[in-house]
């Protein structure tokens, strides 16, 4: 199986020439999987809630959602995409995830980052596995990772492939997802943007350093902190599907739930 | 508060030339608490379950938990160390924690790593958190590190500062002590041994690299990976206090458990 991920630079509000933009980078890899960024379409540094409210858009039948669609339908694979959605009166961080027969379903941000809080609602749904017959994969978004229980969540139920559409300005992520992934396992697919955003007296810059991370905490690929690429690489799915560091240990089956206080 | 850690490289089965040593070496610097190694006084590379018995001691009437509560009671200072512990037929993996007034409280390993599944029994304890006036502390030895549930646990307890005695053979813990400390935005204070043990047809080599890591993924310090050293640095509790990682986010009070899943 391969698995990777697009960096690149979104131009905030350019949802059209995103998308497109996008499209040209899924179309140079070869993958079974890509993930792209968070809120991938719209960029990230919103100002007003009247802005984020006009790029929102329904799911599934929003133009990002039918355009991922038909990208992975066209390329027969599945792609994991941070987009702004929209349901009735509530905005939503989201990430859908579409493969060669469409839609399959979104993942609403749990833990919103920062000013996030003054744009978004808080993801109202559980974590979710989607079984892509290759695998299982979950998906959560950027600031997610910072929680080991969004991780060690989607791992309990089964996923083998984290897809992390991610805007990351703090340095600490990507080295993170090492003890992410070794803890539980399982691969992670880290699909930050680069550039910065600078809008009215704000500015962002944002890390870049797109990565594929092995069971084993080995780092596969890691792209630059300030390129625009995309990549792929083979993995090996039963690395993430046994637990076993070493002939005594299994990490989840030594879990010892009875002395854990995470009310 | 000067917090530390005792690096050295203790000799199996010489159990009171190991207290002496640790003695030496507690006495060498200032501090108000001092972590030493996992089975500081035995050893660790143990190979039948005869010899370790012979090693273990009772809690807290053994020679280790009496000298050690002697030094702290001494030098005015709170020390918690990693002993084998005997009580009744089964033996335990545990640390002890002394203070100025003497013993505190020990706790029993819970999540054992590789070939100690031969000669110790579980941990049948609590994650346990002691207030010692200045701060609360936490302990958890060794491959606890690797689950998430832990130092969590500790630190949903109220633990400012994770006291960490260890024996690591493998090389991710030092660095991922990083993400621990920054995700439950405690100091965490791994102690660890040095050298190597060799014994029959079995050897292990130990990291070193004993550290104190601070709420904000400093690494305030590191020791070498085969020098014996002590050390103690100034810490400010407050930062341990506080769970906020910027004005919009706490990192306690934006977790959503109805959302984790860890059975």
């Amino acid at each position: 199986m391969k698995v990777g991920f697009v960096q690149f630079s979104p131009v905030f509000g350019q949802v059209e020439d995103n998308i497109s933009r996008a499209e040209c980078f899924i179309e140079s890899v070869e993958a079974d999987l890509l993930v792209l960024p968070e809120l991938f379409n719209t960029g990230y540094l919103i100002t007003s809630r009247e802005e984020i409210e006009k790029l929102a858009e329904p799911v599934p039948s929003g133009i990002t959602t039918e355009a991922l669609s038909e990208m992975a339908s066209r390329r027969s694979c599945y792609l994991v995409a941070g987009i702004a959605e929209r349901d009735d009166d509530k905005i939503y961080n989201s990430a859908v995830c579409v493969g060669p027969h469409g839609f399959i379903g979104a993942y609403r941000k749990i833990h919103l980052f920062s000013e996030e809080k003054n744009w978004f609602s808080p993801g109202n749904r559980e974590f979710q596995v989607y079984d892509i017959g290759v695998c299982r994969i979950g998906i959560m978004i950027c600031f997610d990772w910072i929680f080991p229980e969004s991780m060690r969540t989607l791992s309990l139920k089964g996923a083998h492939v984290i897809c992390h559409p991610s805007n990351l300005v703090l340095p600490f992520c990507q080295d993170a997802m090492k003890t992410r992934s070794l803890e539980n396992r399982v691969y992670s697919i880290t699909a930050n943007r680069t550039g910065s955003e600078e809008r009215g007296d704000k500015k962002l810059s944002y890390t870049g350093k797109s990565q594929v991370m092995s069971p084993e905490a080995e780092l596969i690929i890691r792209s630059g902190d300030d390129t625009e690429e995309a990549h792929a690489v083979a993995i090996d799915i039963s690395k993430a599907e046994k637990k076993l560091l070493n002939e005594y240990n299994d990490l989840f089956k030594d879990r010892r739930p009875e002395f854990y206080f995470i009310p």
